[in-house]
C-alpha cells in the first residue's frame, strides 16, 4: 500500500482502530488509490485467538474490496465450521434440555438444520497478521489512542490523540469497536448512543480435546456444528483446528444488571455453568465438565438499546462494531463489517473521481458519500443488532421446558431462516452497484441545494 | 360446477365450511374436475359486511385456482385500498402518539412506506355471493352443523352433522374457520390445538364520512392508508365504498384475560377508546371522535399459542382459518388461505390422476396429498399467525413514549418490511412446481414402504 502525499484535491483519509474492518478498509482505499492511515489505541494487533468465521456473502465482499484480502485468509488456514463435505454445511439446533427416551438417553431430538452460508472459519489474530503484510510499511500507527475528532472550518478534520500529538485529514471513519471514541465523538458523552449496553446475555468459552467430546457426542455431532437450545440458555459447538479440539460456547440469560460497565468480562467458574444448567440434557451437561475450572464470564454488550441516530456527521463517519456492535448469535458481525468496508471503499473511490472533476467541492463530495454510505448501511447493520437479540431469544425460549408448547417454540425456526437467509444471501455486487447510484444523486441534490431527503415523498424514509 | 358421481377409483370430497377459501377450494376442486361437496353450518353464506383486501399475490393464486374467481372479484367492485396512483400503492406508519411541532399541531412525524403489496379491498359478503354463482347448483348443503369426523376402516370418511345425519366422503377439508370442528375432531376436545386463544388485544371499527375525516386527516392522508402508532395501541385507517367513507380500526394492548372465550365479541363504547388514547396526537383523538357511541369490541384471537401440530390425519385436512387463524396486522389470513386452496387445489389434481393409474390405493394417494400440504403450508402459514403477532408488538412499542428510544424503535421498519415482502412476494407458481414434486416424491416412498421423514437426513426436518 503505497502512502500518497495528497493532492490539493485528493483526500486523505484517516481510519482509526486496526481491527479486522479497519485494516480490511484501509487496503480498499489504497486498491482505490486513495491516500489513507490507520490509527491504533494499542501497541500492536489487538485481536486475540479467539475463531472468527465469514460467510460466503463476506468472502465476495473481500474480493471485491481487494482480492488480496481473500488471499489472506486462505493463507491464514481458514476452513468450514461443519465437516468437509460441502453439500452437509449446515448449522444445526438440537433440544439441550429435554430427555426424551429411557431406552437411550444420549438421544436428542433434532429441531431444524440451515444450510447455506458458506462459512469458514479461523483465528482473528492469525487472519489479521496475513492482512496486515499487504498494509505499506508506516500504513498504521501503533500507540495512538484517540481522545477526540474536530471537523474544523478551513475543511480539515482534526485527530487529538491521548499522547499530546494530532493529525488531520479530509476525512476520518472510526473502525474503533464497540467502545468507540469517533462514535462518542460524533454523539458527546452524555448520549447514551456513545455507549454499549449490556443484552442481559453472557457467554463462556472454552476447547475441550475432540476425542473427549466425541465421548459424550459421538462422532457425527462432534464434528458438525450444532446449537443445542433449551429454557434460558443455550450451547454451541464446531469443530476447531482441523477437527483436534471442539470450541464450545455457552450462552445463558442474566436478569441481573452487568455489576461494571467498564469492564465486559468477569471471572467465572465451570460450577456456576452446571448449576445454570441444572436439569439440562446429560450431553449437555457432559460436554460442560469437559470445560476447564476456572472460565471467563463474557458479557454481551451491543448498541440495540440506544442505537446511533446516523452513522456520519460531516467528514466524520463509523463502521463496523463501532456503528452497530452486535451480539455474536448471527455469528455476522464481522461480516457485516466487511460488507461496511466494500461500501466505503467504493464511496470513496467515487469521492476521488469526483475530486477531479473541476469546481467540485471535497467536502461536498465526501459528505455525500457518507450520508450515502449511512442511508445504504443503517438498516441492514441495525435490523443485525435486533435480530441478534431476537434470535437468542428465540433459543432460549421457556417453551422448551413444557411439552405442550413444544410445537409453538418449534414454529421459530422458519423465522430463524429467514434471517440467516437474510444475512447470508446479501448481494453485495448490487450493494455497489446501488451505492453509486445513491451517492450520485445525492452529489447532484446537493450541487442544486437541496438536502438529503431530497427523493423522499411526504418525508417517508423507508 | 358439475356434481359427478364418483367412479371406484374418483375421489370424492367433503369441504366443511362455505366460507371464502373454502369455496374458493370447492371451485379449484371442480376445475380439476373432482367431484366435491361443501357443507355450511349457516342456512346461508355467512360472511359479513365487513371489508377485505387481496394482495396481487394472492390475486395471482386465484387466477391458478380458477380465473372465474379473479373475475368475481372484479364482479364485486374490488378497488386499490390507497388511492388510484398504482405508484402510490403504499402503506404507510406515521407517529400517533407525540405532539412535534407547536407552529403545526395538525403535523405528524412521518415513519415508514412500504409498497408493491398490490391490494384489492372489497366487502367480503360481496366476494362470496359473486363466488358461489359459479357453485353448480346443490353443490353447497347449508344448515349442516358439523360434530365429528371419523375415519372408517372401509377408508371412507363419515361426516355426522347435528342434524342427526351424515355424509360420507374419501376425504374431508375442514375449511370451517377460527372455531373449526374438523380441528378438533382431528386433536380431541381436550386438547389445546383445538381452541383459539386471547392474541390481548383488542379492535374497534367504523365507518366514517370521507369528508368530515378530512376536516381531522386533510385530504392526502384521508386517501391514503395510514397505520398511526404509538404505546400499546394503533389507530390504521383507508379509503373504501369508491372514497366516500373512511374504514377506521383502532386497536388496544389489553393485558387482561378475555372474558368469556365462547364470545369473541363484547359491548364497547368510544368513550373507552378516547380514555385508552388519552394524551395521543390530536388527529388521532379526532378521527376517534367521528366514531359512533356505541361500539363494537373485537377479542382478536388466534392459533398462536397451541398451533396445530400437524394439518392432517390420513383423509382428514384443515386449511385456511381452521389451520392458522391468525391476528389481522399483516391483513393477510384469506390471502394465505388462497394459496392453501391453490395447493389442495393442485394436490388433489394430482391425486385424481394417480387415481386413474392400475394399483395405485386412493387412501395411500390422498394420504400423500395431505402431507405435501401440512409439509407445504404449515411452516409459513404458522410464521404468519407469529408475525401477525410481532407486529403489532412492534407497532405498540412503549419506545414511541420517550424521544431517547425513538432511533431504536424506527429500526424496526426494516424488520416489518422483511415480513412484509415475504408475505406479497411468495411464489405461487412456484409452489404448484414444488408440490407437485413432493407429493410424487412422498407417493414413491409410501410405494417402498417408507414414512414421511425418508428424505430427512438425521431427523432434521426444516
Amino acid at each position: 500500500m503505497a502512502i500518497n502525499v495528497p493532492g490539493p484535491a485528493e483526500p486523505h483519509i484517516a481510519i482509526v482502530g486496526a481491527g479486522i474492518v479497519g485494516v480490511i478498509l484501509a487496503l480498499g482505499l489504497a486498491r482505490q488509490k486513495i491516500s489513507v492511515r490507520v490509527y491504533e489505541q494499542a501497541a500492536g494487533f489487538r485481536e486475540i485467538g479467539a475463531g472468527i468465521a465469514f460467510s460466503a456473502c463476506a468472502r465476495r465482499c473481500m474480493e471485491l474490496v481487494d482480492p488480496g484480502i481473500s488471499e489472506a485468509l486462505r493463507r491464514c488456514g481458514a476452513v468450514s465450521v461443519s465437516d468437509e463435505d460441502q453439500e452437509d454445511d449446515y448449522l444445526r439446533w438440537i433440544d439441550g434440555y429435554n430427555q426424551h427416551r429411557a431406552d437411550d438417553p444420549t438421544y436428542q431430538r433434532p429441531l431444524a438444520q440451515i444450510g447455506g452460508a458458506g462459512f469458514r472459519g479461523c483465528r482473528r489474530d492469525q487472519f489479521l497478521e496475513e492482512l496486515a503484510k499487504d498494509v505499506a510499511p508506516g500504513g498504521i500507527e501503533f500507540g495512538k489512542r484517540l481522545e477526540t475528532v474536530e471537523q474544523k472550518e478551513d475543511g480539515k478534520v482534526c485527530l487529538v490523540f491521548a499522547d499530546g500529538t494530532s493529525a488531520d485529514a479530509d476525512a476520518v471513519i472510526g473502525c474503533d469497536g464497540v467502545k468507540s471514541r469517533v462514535r462518542r465523538s460524533l454523539f458527546g458523552a452524555d448520549n447514551e448512543a456513545s455507549y454499549a449496553q449490556y443484552t442481559h446475555k453472557v457467554a463462556y468459552r472454552g476447547l475441550v480435546p475432540l476425542d473427549r467430546a466425541i465421548e459424550v457426542l459421538g462422532e457425527w455431532k462432534a464434528h458438525n456444528f450444532h446449537h443445542h437450545v433449551g429454557p434460558g440458555a443455550h450451547l454451541t459447538h464446531y469443530p476447531v483446528a482441523n477437527h483436534t479440539a471442539l470450541n464450545v460456547v455457552v450462552f445463558l440469560s442474566d436478569p441481573e444488571p452487568w455489576p461494571d460497565h467498564s469492564n465486559m468480562v468477569a471471572e467465572g467458574t465451570r460450577d456456576e455453568v452446571a448449576a445454570a444448567l441444572g436439569g439440562w440434557h446429560p450431553t449437555v451437561l457432559g460436554l460442560v465438565k469437559l470445560l476447564p475450572e476456572k472460565l471467563v464470564t463474557w458479557g454481551l454488550f451491543d448498541l440495540g438499546e440506544f442505537p446511533a441516530p446516523k452513522y456520519n456527521d460531516g467528514r466524520v463517519c463509523i463502521a463496523g462494531d463501532a456503528a452497530h456492535a452486535s451480539s455474536p448469535h448471527h455469528g455476522a458481525g464481522a461480516c457485516l463489517g466487511v460488507e461496511d468496508a466494500l461500501c466505503l471503499s467504493v464511496l470513496l473511490g467515487q469521492v476521488r473521481a469526483a475530486a477531479t472533476a473541476p469546481g467540485e467541492s471535497l467536502g461536498t463530495a465526501l459528505a455525500a458519500a457518507f450520508e450515502t454510505f449511512d442511508s445504504m448501511r443503517r438498516p441492514r447493520t441495525q435490523w443485525l443488532v435486533n435480530s441478534s437479540r431476537r434470535v437468542c431469544d428465540l433459543y432460549h425460549q421457556s417453551e422448551w421446558a413444557d411439552q405442550r408448547r413444544w410445537t409453538k417454540a418449534e414454529t421459530c425456526f422458519e423465522e430463524i431462516r429467514d434471517r440467516s437467509y437474510k444475512i447470508w444471501h446479501f448481494d453485495a455486487d448490487d450493494m455497489v452497484q446501488q451505492s453509486v447510484a445513491e451517492y450520485k444523486k445525492r452529489l447532484l441534490g446537493k450541487r442544486n441545494g437541496f438536502g438529503r431527503d431530497v427523493n423522499e415523498k411526504h418525508g417517508y424514509r423507508l
